[in-house]
């Protein structure tokens, strides 16, 4: 087995996340190569050190570029913030590493075209980590609705619903400022709400938007005697329509008090329905108009069965797994992924059409009138 | 205890709901009067007639203007198709009775209007039937919202979704047609809906609807072999704003697969949340951000205690109520606010309200623009 | 349609869901006869007469006695405590009256063997009113098992959970005195229980019962100054096995704090499993062994389609039905059995087994040794 | 930080779970020591290689006893079936090395004593690995009953159910002969439920078992060809009382169809409810009398907020850990025992307990009496 050397910028909550998702593969899964955890990229030293010796990263780096400069590095995982995913995505490219990209992708259609257009030039593997879609109940919705058993889609309802905003003195950071985060839960949430749209039932014809402020002021992490202007939406509501016929709604906010992370979807087919929601992510419900009519019910699918995929590398039935597994499974996936030199989904492609969505989902926010694609 | 005399003009569905309604409430509450089932009226005589036999109706009619003559008749019970509500009631009014109108209260917010002038102008006492709002758990909703228990809210994420037209056989009856129904689940599930949201949220400054044709012909009532143009929309989506900054989204469908009688709201405040379901009507789930923090989470509250108002009329603590129940309820209040000399709500400003609101919807729905209130 | 004449012995709680439960028939059933509610019978001819009169009872008698002497009576239905179950259950059947008797059936094994044998040599109908047989998720069941559906029943766990006296004021009523009672949830709602697990499993081999005393003293209900002893049981837990070997567990208590009326079973077969809990009623949970492994799960059937007996006398899909529907199913069921000449079940043979199983359940409970049948 | 040199004996399902317990430590804990996995010991060395190369154990052993020998072995990690151990354990213990044992503890209460001998002895840390006293939710629900947020118990309603014997292909392994595996689900599943009964209420005063063979024979796994005899009982429930008075139901099964990994309690005290289940693992459910009448219900407490030990250390609220979790908070529990110098609980003292109560049961099972403790 080959090693595979990844450099990582960013050390935060998906730093943590990512590290883990790469130690993990290979207990778990046979990926082709090693991953070895070589340099961790950061602006505070010493937290990243503290960082990249639990995680056991080799070495440490203050600068992105010296990075993506060397010739050891196969793989660059970039977990920055929103606004710093474009360039080192870009340079990393050009360089002939493979980017692992956290989401949001980016914070513009204009920068995601030019990512795009640069690993698709550098021919390298390119992802965008919307890891929800190997979550094992969520790749079995995307079988099942393959295999037509739920028939033609007709209604999604999506929801990505947290609650940290509602505590009035979480201060103004990086994620509520436009610059820095390209917009509010449309894009940190809706990104990916509208990934397992495009996933599971496909592209959009239109939508419209509706965004809301409920709290325009808050205290800058800087000076917490000072309050600074929320720049980006607190609540974003979007309603349209599939380019097969199927209608949607969605909601994002960070204000629905008593749900952390209930990422949620309803699909209903000619022949069946399936749900699902992230905070019971072991389970899938689901429908069918081929059961007889009195024994008719949602069936509530433990995914831990051996024919379950991801979640038979794991445990025996019943014994379930958690948030940070679908990380490992993507970067399982990714490995494989430039061994067979083949794509893996979501890749750029899928991240400019997400950004493309939410960007006509802002304008419209603005407007007040559908976008049509 | 006086009689009060009874005529209900329909004995269909919702003449069985509403016969049921009357008979019941001597049984489990305390009504000021003794409701009597004096006439029922309808065209076929001979179902009539069962339908009069089996509920106690003393006699039948086949011509509500003669119903509406007689002196001896107090209440109108209006459980006709839609586009047979302004009519009788109007007549009903101007003849002095009180009347209790099925919903959705009318084909369009002209007709309200005019409903809305005869009954104030005769003063009588005027009704339309949004049940739901006297399901015990929604009392205690709009109790607990009343008392701040939830706090200022924020989000409502509605929804009353049914599926008997997944059916490709249902053929084109009333309810698929605009002249008889108004329109399609905007009006027949909207309308519940839409109520509700007055009820526990408030008034709307601003909507938009998104409506779907799933399925345009179906085979005729009077010729099956032939087939007829769906006039109404198959499912209606509606998003947008109530006047104290509330965000809304709203789906009513009847192409839900799986969901029979789906009506259900979520609504997140800056202090807690509260979730209903009618498919689980003795429920509410009620999450308080007073609790302490690592006792936090959706409780799951049985509304079947002694403190609990109209369940409390019914069974000892855990012996769950049905459906029908929400007439009964209806239906002792009704008589209630003929012996008191008061209103009861949702009245026929409430119709008129919410036939507004349907109609500026059904307008976005074809114009795709927001409308505002 | 001829009449069928009832008197009625008791006027609480079981009086009036017995009172409605005939009513309601002649509404949503078609019985062969016009249940007329004809007397009814009680000591406090003041709450009597209100009683008589909120229900439509024709005539209020105080002497049990004089009521059966009467040539005019068809059915009589004992809705009284358990004590009095026996005396008037055989003058009823001895004066040629068919017998609709409350549950616990009696209190001993004498008792209930003289009540058949009285029944049995009159020849008259003879019903004991474990009336959640004929809830139709129960009757789903049923149906299901004895389709194979499960394949081979090996295990039974079963609860009948309350929680009324887990207030400390409650007083010493006839529920808590042995010679009124019987004995204490054992009798009161673990007659339920055995009869629901002969109902849908089969008869005992073996049982052994362990009885608990959480609380000896309570105030006395004639002078709440004064406690006297609590003489039954507070909690008891049944453990055993099947006559075809499949084993069981049954808890009856009134101290389960936060369960109101949770009555429930799981049944595990060797082809699938059966559970259920009559605060969620309108609900049957299935899961099958012939899905396919990656689709399995519990199944949540809302028993109210069409094909589900009883259900759909009532309402539409989805339209949920309550506690009292029991009631009314059984007087149906009970007025055919009638006219057909056959019996109904469960009948006094049932009465008899399980008061049989529950004072053998009783012994075990002092013996600390187990019963066998 | 210091190294902490673990041996580690066995390398199947549990040898995982316990490698990724010791990896995963210094990621998300802080320990006092770097877990150095240095030697893996075991039979089949192609097996063991391949094992010590995914979860980096520096080297591998055929003979534990040379493993225990070495100087430079801190811990044994005995991960063994249950007929192994017991030997291992006293070694370790005599070589002064500090021992963490899977469960079950051990085949006999004379074993077990012995093992507890050993380790007091020699002054080591001892620890049997019922891992669920450290699942999060679980561990809330000790806090709150120390706090006494339910009062005095009454009710303890405990299950463990799988059903992978219902496959009956599925071959007499080792967990079917009474010489390896002590006995059947009383030992492997209720050992587990014993462990948190005696966590979370406290030690039995008496107890009744009834063991049940569904399935006498099953093919050898040495010939399939041939079958044998099933040696340990195919489920075990258990009832009985303990010292403080609550009274007790457990079930132990490998043949509840559709139970996967189901290990669940309810407990009903004085002041309230805890209800869980470990195939819903983040959640416990918490009912309070606390509450006002009209608004109690069972909360559903996701326990991954900053407030939840364990949780805390892995994601942000709502984002869900799963079964392998328990065993890292074991291992990281385990190293600071041995740097404070203080045991950790349950201990082998926890261990004999539990051996003694189901040595009890087993007996109790062949005599169909209670035993007492």
């Amino acid at each position: 087995m080959n090693d595979l050397h990844i450099a990582i910028l960013g050390h935060r909550f998906m730093g943590r996340a990512h590290s883990n998702g790469w130690s993990q593969t290979t207990r778990f899964f046979d990926p082709p190569y090693r991953p070895v955890l070589q340099v961790a990229c950061g602006r505070d030293t010493k937290d990243l050190q503290k960082f990249a010796d639990r995680w056991g990263w080799a070495e440490i780096e203050t600068d992105w570029h010296r990075v993506i400069e060397r010739d050891d590095i196969d793989v660059i995982d970039v977990s920055l913030p929103t606004h710093l995913h474009a360039e080192p995505s870009i340079a990393a490219a050009k360089a002939g590493k493979h980017v692992f990209c956290e989401k949001p992708f980016c914070r513009t259609a204009d920068e995601a075209k030019a990512m795009l257009a640069a690993a698709e030039k550098a021919g390298v593997v390119h992802y965008v980590n919307h890891n929800y879609r190997r979550c094992p109940a969520v790749h079995l919705a995307k079988k099942m609705i393959d295999n037509g058993e739920i028939g033609e889609i007709r209604h999604w309802r999506g929801a990505y619903q947290q609650s940290w905003l509602n505590n009035p003195d979480h201060p103004l950071d990086w994620k509520l400022k436009k610059a820095t985060a390209g917009a509010g839960p449309l894009w940190d949430l809706g990104s990916h709400a509208i990934d397992l749209a495009h996933f599971l039932v496909g592209d959009f014809a239109k939508l419209i938007c509706h965004g809301k402020q409920f709290v325009s002021e808050r205290k800058m992490v800087e000076e917490l005697s000072q309050t600074g202007e929320v720049e980006v939406e607190c609540a974003a509501n979007l309603m349209g329509e599939f380019k097969n016929g199927a209608v949607a709604t969605i909601e994002t906010t960070r204000y629905a008090t008593g749900r952390r992370n209930r990422h949620t979807f309803e699909i209903y087919g000619t022949k069946g329905a399936i749900t699902w929601d992230m905070e019971e992510m072991n389970r899938l419900k689901f429908f069918s108009e081929g059961d007889p009519e009195d024994k008719r019910g949602f069936r509530d699918i433990m995914v831990n069965e051996p024919s379950h995929d991801y979640a038979n590398a794991w445990w025996p039935p019943g014994h379930i797994i958690g948030y940070e597994h679908t990380f490992v499974h993507a970067a399982a996936d990714f490995m494989q992924a430039i061994k067979d030199g083949t794509g893996i989904k979501p890749d750029f492609n899928d991240g400019l059409k997400i950004i493309t969505v939410l960007e006509a989902a802002l304008r419209s926010m603005e407007t007040g009138e559908y976008v049509e694609f």
